[in-house]
């Protein structure tokens, strides 16, 4: 198996720089287009055969140094308790959003192979199917960011009832946090045992918060999952989207690497991470639009700049836009095998 | 007058803190809602009896130490040839996008005592019925900012199309920034003469840019109008919204006070901005819908980071949202002063 994407998670030597892309099965893909034009994305999620399709999708067209399983970070919330649809262009709906002490108690932490067992026969087929190829990362949404979509019913843009139930109500929103908190570990958990090389907790929504609010409401959660999972020995990412103000603390999440956006100079992020950790990332999604002449440029950049981690792992500073030309992204993965074998 | 902001803003010694908030005329008065009840938004913009009346509802109701003029950032460039509307949920729509060479050569640099009278004819009025008060903040959009409404015709989630065109077509984008910043630069000068004390220039989408390329396509423009506008003598803020991984080059814009979102450390910006500028903000705007007990403890921890910079100008990191109470508003103007002044 190619395992470069492992060692530079460890921050062990690489004869180049491993390159995987975060929401690469996905909408920019015809042949992604292809599975989801016969089926509901909730049902591509829960159908282990096409989920595993769509995963091995950019492992080939892309060649890619890590396939990361298909599906959705809300998609454990249901067995908790949430009404969950995806609208079309609208994004999740969490019908039954958690607002009061009364809603938290009635959320369950629900027990993986009851209640997910679809994600771990995924994972258990991508395991055979890539025997040989490149390592799998599972994943999750950390428990702050699932917070918000339980708490807003969906996406938000101010986050007014998450940060309000946060405040007013501190109690009720650290019981919440618990509840989830407990199902993450489980669900990665459960995602290691079935056959997962590495996880990557996903903390899209951090970034909201401003720093002394991360430090008690999300940075506590994501610290004790990663060391709840330290025993399985796989290596641990931890994406903190919107982390320019948040990067001293990210480092004390006890994460192997530690994702960032492209809103922050990635030298800068290394010398704010201190030495201890790998990192991702993490090129401007919207860099896809330009030349291959500027993406060069882009590239060797981030490249120089990610030498003076102890590891690096290229990747988007976010999710692949849907309106990327594929040739676009499978010139991305050329250029940082070229450029960095150099 | 109540000059305290003004001298915050210089680095000279204040007895308090002063504070105004950012949308501080706005919506979440229901003293604007009547007003605006019987125009429309734009309508409101350009009749100058009006919109010195919404600027002064929050120096009268809230107490703050500075009025801000009411206008929107997009005005200027209706005469710059931009078709400009308002929908009411919606925002601005700007009809006909600037996409290439053509479109950038029809642009026109306007005279704005010819295509703006009314914004100075209102500053005229507010600094009559101002006399004795508090001074008067006059502001414009940063011209990257003001480039993304042009090139993607509206607001944007990820600025695909800026940019494309800033990637792709360099030369038309510079062009076009050549435009918008001669335009800015007139546009503010004249807001001075007719008697702003002050003048804030808001970056509120430089944020979504990777710091290399903010170096090029944002700050050179700030950078000259700053420079353009030190003849004048009155203090220039800029504010840079999602600042996080900005700063460092921030602080060389020239500006007096430096502007920051919420998403950093107050006390951490300080240090990286250097001890040569003053800083405004930066409270989570959510945190006016926590209690008056929170909001304490959260305006005292910025004033004490804040005491570390050349001046403090407390303000919000972002807008006041809709949704928030005035009565929150006004402890919050409240608690600035009586905490200060210890």
């Amino acid at each position: 198996m190619n395992d470069t994407f492992l060692r530079a998670c460890r921050g062990e030597d690489v004869e180049y720089t491993p390159v995987w892309i975060m929401r690469q099965a996905g909408r920019y893909l015809p042949e992604y287009q292809k599975v989801r034009a016969g089926v509901d994305f909730l049902t591509l999620c829960k159908t282990p055969e096409l989920a595993a399709e769509v995963t091995l999708q950019p492992v080939d067209i892309l060649g890619v140094d890590a396939a990361i399983l298909f599906s959705d970070i809300l998609i454990p919330l249901e067995a908790m308790g949430m009404k969950l649809r995806f609208h079309e262009n609208k994004g999740p709906v969490l019908g039954n959003p958690v607002r009061g002490a009364g809603d938290v108690e009635r959320l369950r932490v629900p027990e993986p192979l009851e209640s997910v067992p679809f994600v771990l026969e995924t994972i258990r087929i991508l395991r055979k199917a890539l025997s040989g190829k490149v390592p799998l990362i599972g994943f999750a949404g950390a428990p702050f960011t699932l917070a918000t979509y339980m708490i807003e019913g969906g996406g938000s843009k101010n986050f007014i009832n998450t940060k309000a139930l946060m405040y007013r109500e501190p109690e009720v929103f650290h019981s919440l946090m618990r509840k989830i908190t407990d199902t993450t570990i489980a669900y990665l958990s459960s995602q290691i045992e079935a056959g997962a090389h590495a996880v990557q907790v996903f903390d899209s929504w951090a970034g909201a918060l401003a720093p002394d609010d991360y430090a008690v409401n999300s940075l506590p959660y994501v610290k004790e999952t990663v060391k709840a999972l330290r025993p399985f020995g796989v290596p641990v990412i931890y994406f903190v989207n919107n982390c320019g103000g948040l990067l001293e603390q990210a480092r004390a999440s006890g994460a192997d690497v530690i994702g960032i956006d492209w809103r922050v100079d990635i030298g800068e992020a290394v010398k704010r991470l201190g030495g201890k950790v790998s990192v991702q990332g993490n090129l401007d999604p919207c860099a896809l639009f330009s030349s291959v002449d500027v993406l060069r440029l882009k590239v060797e950049d981030i490249l120089k700049k990610g030498r003076t981690a102890r590891g690096h792992v290229f990747n988007l500073g976010h999710g692949i836009l849907p309106q990327t030309r594929p040739d676009m992204a499978r010139a991305l993965v050329d250029i940082v095998h070229e450029l960095s074998r150099n």
